[in-house]
């Protein structure tokens, strides 16, 4: 759709008053969550609503919300501030600047009915090694277990910095939310490829993720027959080679396998790899796949390692069921970019998002728009303004509709 | 062969002079080339030659000999003193040693004949990326290039440090070498298999070496389909199964090839890797053996990156020919072992040597004795006194026989 010269440029003003913050010499933005460059995103924040004429709250782990009322039963719109190491201006920030424009034409509109616009703490894993922290903490959904002992890049404990900004890392549950609704960049080329503007999200993946560990023997590579090795590096790439073959058969239920980490010790030209440790990230929406993946590899793993003699260690590391989206939201949406011709696609999301913390406690949907390429998380990613007012017209365009 | 506890305990004490030097906290050593670790270990050598009434010398480039005569026509025993980051105390030091018993028996025998023991400068890669660099500077052989601009670990360039030490990066030529024996652990675990106390060394087996960078696209694992991505650790995967196979089915040649090296970029749980690079080791003693592993290696990554549209780029580091030891020698060391009913073997030696300098200006010939497990370049690397006095004494029994 066509957007209004005024409201494209407001947009962009939005987008720049974040821009040079966590700005780094390689081009891209680092913005940890629970940093002094985070609170300078969500001072920002505060400074552009209090220009529109709204208030904010925070709540007790350090969330900010933007309000056009105090009112319970309220849209909360968010997303997150921070970014990953060296990572991009719109992973988070578009869903942020998204609900704005929704304040904004609500406002407009004279709507009255009661948004507020959530900034959530840490959605990035880069951190603490551990994502959606400020979303996870106030609808208690994703941290059962406690989570003070996280430790930062710098080396100091979640718990700590808690006390000393003066947050509580048991917070009392998030109440009031009439349904929980984010724009998010796609971070995957569907879209693009696609040509499609937006993307409705049935599902989120969860992902399985398991770190293994080969031991075999390092020895000299030039004195060790090929007869008498072990090599904890040849196994491993057979694993890899395995999960890669067992997320293709598994494509057509939208499951995906990769080995992203491969550490390999002592790692010297003339050594037999003698210890590799790989990491393996599953993700998909049907369970049944998801487990065919996993067994599948496991299995792989065993039988590669005692042929070769190498030993196995397995560490399971997380094994999180996929998140369905409210399927009659998913329907409202679908409806409201059709009417606005803006074209669309229901779509599974293979990463992670706050909109998961909230999808267990009230009505939850989320939009991806594209982003150039895909690329996502380093300097090059890039989505269009124009794609960000589409998605925010289609939330805004929703709620009215629901308020009529 | 049984040895007098007087020898046993003077190889004993001659070994426990360096024991400590560039000892590590985790329980190896590392001695690097041109460092003030390694002067130490020269000084030590120094102090026991005048203890047991020789006289030393220096060359151009800081090798060091102890002499018991300044004729020329003098057997030359040599080896270096020198490790590996985190090596083991065995790895050079017992060649040394070797030689310093065969010095001590030739005077005890009152033996009238030239000898002089070498300890060659900087033997091990670890410092500058480049292996013998004493000894194929003296003997100017392996360096026919210049190498001024090498770079040591802490980033100061080999040129510099030669002047620093006053030394000279282009030495005359060694001279009046009648023999060149030297005597070294086996870094391998083949007489420790077989039983075995002496190997002799016919050929050292020239390494082939590349690196290979493998260009894909890193993009989020979640959101990219199977069959949208250019997987780099896929890719490379395939190329080290395929350098093994390749290895295994030279093995009837005495091949080996191994992928030592691998880095993953950017290595994180959640991103397709986009950027790897391998690094491959080819050895062995039959030239049309090594040209095949060579080209089948060459061969399976292209066609594997044409497959996977991923970017391959070659970097070929270095191919150094077998060197044979010399025919004549090797014979007369077997029969001097039969003789002192020490059990032996020939065989070839995958690792390379300062040997490999001398080769082509004097006759040369390479003993090994066991370690234990094949254990080497680490803290658990062992040989036996006992077996440093056997090889020493097939050398001594060598050179008699000789000047009989």
């Amino acid at each position: 759709m066509i957007h209004s010269r005024k409201d494209m440029q407001y947009c962009e003003e939005l987008f720049k008053g974040f821009y040079n913050i966590g700005a780094t010499a390689d081009g891209g933005v680092t913005r940890l969550g629970y940093t002094q460059t985070e609170d300078r995103m969500h001072e920002t924040l505060i400074a552009a609503g209090r220009q529109m004429g709204f208030t904010e709250m925070a709540d007790e782990v350090g969330n900010t919300y933007i309000c056009n009322s105090t009112e319970d039963n309220y849209y909360l719109i968010g997303s997150h501030l921070d970014s990953v190491v060296e990572g991009g201006r719109y992973d988070g920030v578009a869903g942020v600047i998204a609900g704005m424009m929704v304040l904004r034409w609500a406002k407009e509109d004279g709507l009255n009915v009661p948004i507020r616009v959530g900034a959530f703490r840490c959605e990035e894993s880069s951190n603490f090694g551990c994502c959606t922290i400020g979303s996870g903490l106030i609808t208690k959904e994703v941290y059962k277990q406690d989570i003070e002992g996280l430790v930062a890049k710098d080396g100091r404990l979640l718990g700590d910095i808690f006390e000393e900004r003066g947050l509580n890392i048991r917070p009392k549950k998030i109440e009031g939310v009439r349904q929980y609704l984010e724009l998010h960049i796609e971070q995957g080329k569907v879209l693009n490829e696609c040509h499609t503007k937006i993307g409705i999200v049935s599902t989120i993946a969860g992902p399985i993720r398991y770190n293994l560990y080969f031991h075999g023997m390092a020895e000299h590579s030039g004195t060790t027959p090929m007869m008498m090795r072990n090599d904890a590096l040849c196994a491993a790439a057979e694993v890899v080679l395995d999960v890669e073959r067992l997320g293709q058969r598994e494509s057509m239920y939208q499951s995906v396998a990769t080995v992203g980490v491969l550490y390999n010790r002592p790692n010297a030209m003339n050594v037999i790899p003698g210890e590799v440790q790989i990491g393996i990230d599953i993700r998909g929406i049907d369970r049944a796949s998801l487990d065919r993946i996993e067994k599948g590899v496991l299995d792989s793993a065993r039988t590669i390692c005692r042929k070769r003699k190498v030993q196995l260690i397995e560490e399971k590391l997380s094994s999180i069921p996929p998140i369905e989206m409210t399927k009659e939201l998913e329907t409202k949406l679908e409806e409201v970019a059709r009417r606005l011709h803006i074209s669309n696609r229901i779509m599974v999301s293979g990463a992670g998002h706050d909109a998961m913390s909230f999808a267990a406690i009230c009505d939850t949907a989320m939009l991806f728009i594209p982003c150039d390429k895909g690329n996502s998380h380093n300097k090059m990613e890039f989505a269009a303004i124009e794609d960000i007012c589409n998605g925010a017209r289609v939330i805004y365009e929703h709620i009215r509709r629901e308020n009529q």
